[in-house]
């Protein structure tokens, strides 16, 4: 996880640190602590903690509901634990909704009013911007773009339910698609002998292996389709990718764009739409979480 | 059709008239001026001409792209040629995100801040409402919840596409369904011998016809399963069903929110939303444009 202190303007940290979110036996929170500490300027008044999280979570308390990779982080009122340990406004936002206000604000999506961002990641997160707006929702729960049913009776989703975007064009969704295949006697350079990740079957599909290029032309034909509906809901001037996915590049995107034009309905949401994938990398969290406390602060 | 005049307060109409689309060889635009004329109050000043129309259409130029039912209506300067006649500004929205703004400043929406429009007609079309703000898109092409694809490979929809949502839950798709069980040799008090409408395929499902119920259970069915994703994406405090097929209530809306119970992720997702049937009816259209109206003049 990474920390940084800002100042009112600008983007560039003041302090800035990064450590690995788990390790040496300690509770993720009491790492967070420290790392807070790590970034806290003492002779500058601190005027606000804002983070970006896993969720679901309840922006309008910093409540988590549930971070699958974080032990203990389920039910766990992360708000008011960091706001009785510091004492100054704690805000806890969806870590791909932040993602999408930094785009928005500094990214990419510089000058766009509605923007779709979606990161490919070993699930799939989204963040939506309209009319200049994020789109939390009545709850903070909005934004799931990764648990949109694209194949009704398909593979089960990290969430329990059937045929999600995410259980099939994720990592995660990527590797138990060739998991299962190489079950099946698919001859392949991979091996369901150690575990896989979606980086060994990019690394085995640029090898031109088979069995890796379909995996990902199925997540790319599935991310496409789910995109066309997207597209046809938002109408959004921009799209943007990010997340360790996206890096696969056009393993993943030209089997994406070409099965998006087939299922749009009308060329016009194409022609001033942009598909991009992400400059901002892996600061868009920290950047995001920036804007948004600025406009909290009603700094801008 | 139908045209009211307003005051700047208040919802009920100075003047109010209704009239057939089409009738008597006469060009809908000759009716429509008609229309309008008969609903001008000479004595009073009219600030603005607000149209809510069959779309796609461009909602900054009030340029329909291409009305289906209207014949002569594809690329058609709407608000152009209503500027030109009455010199005033003219703004036409799509009737549906029209709806949406009335339902939320007037009807069930009344104080929710994140809405979802939803009418099940001939079509389906959707209006979206986030932050208290119409989601009308970078081009104002947004809110098409009809065109999302709910079955890969399914029924092609009017758009031409394979599988959207309209294609299965509307009233065409419910009496292509039909028609095509009946060509299959199912049985059914309905034929194939006269035109069908949903209506009579209703009808039937009263009096017990098991093919008539099960192409509205398999309509319902499918809208759970897209109001599921939508909901993902939006996390609503409400969704409003409207238009003739939404009539039909508990045939379509039972399996509807059967299946969506099954698909959502999260029970947080349901706690506090609510799903209701529109009271405003047909005149839903109207206080939409009346809204937009008030919004543009910055009345309110």
């Amino acid at each position: 996880m990474r920390a940084a202190s800002y100042s009112t303007d600008g983007i560039k940290p003041i302090i800035y640190n990064k450590i690995s979110t788990t390790g040496q036996n300690q509770p993720v929170f009491t790492r967070l602590l420290d790392l807070i500490r790590s970034v806290w300027q003492d002779n500058l008044k601190v005027e606000m903690i804002i983070l970006a999280s896993a969720g679901p979570l309840d922006p309008k308390t910093g409540y988590i509901y549930d971070a699958p990779n974080i032990p203990g982080w389920k039910d766990f009122p992360l708000g008011e634990k960091l706001h009785k340990e510091f004492g100054i406004p704690v805000i806890v936002g969806n870590d791909a909704n932040l993602a999408a206000l930094g785009e928005w604000k500094f990214g990419s999506g510089k000058g766009h009013h509605d923007l779709i961002y979606m990161t490919l990641s070993t699930g799939i997160g989204g963040g939506i911007i309209c009319n200049d707006q994020l789109v939390e929702g009545a709850f903070g729960l909005a934004g799931e773009l990764g648990h949109i049913t694209v194949l009704p009776d398909g593979p089960t989703c990290s969430c329990g339910k059937q045929g999600h975007l995410e259980a099939i064009s994720s990592g995660q969704g990527i590797v138990q698609y060739v998991d299962q295949m190489l079950m099946q006697g698919e001859s392949s350079i991979l091996s369901t002998s150690k575990e896989l990740n979606a980086w060994e079957v990019a690394k085995a599909a640029e090898t031109g292996d088979e069995l890796a290029i379909k995996a990902f032309s199925r997540a790319g034909f599935y991310l496409g389709l789910a995109l066309a509906s997207i597209i046809h809901i938002f109408n959004p001037s921009i799209i943007i990718l990010g997340g360790g996915v996206s890096k696969s590049g056009a393993l993943i995107i030209d089997p994406m764009i070409e099965k998006m034009k087939v299922e749009i309905m009308d060329k016009s949401y194409l022609e001033n739409l942009e598909i991009v994938t992400t400059k901002l990398g892996d600061e868009v969290g920290l950047l995001g979480a920036l804007v948004l406390g600025r406009q909290k602060l009603q700094i801008e």
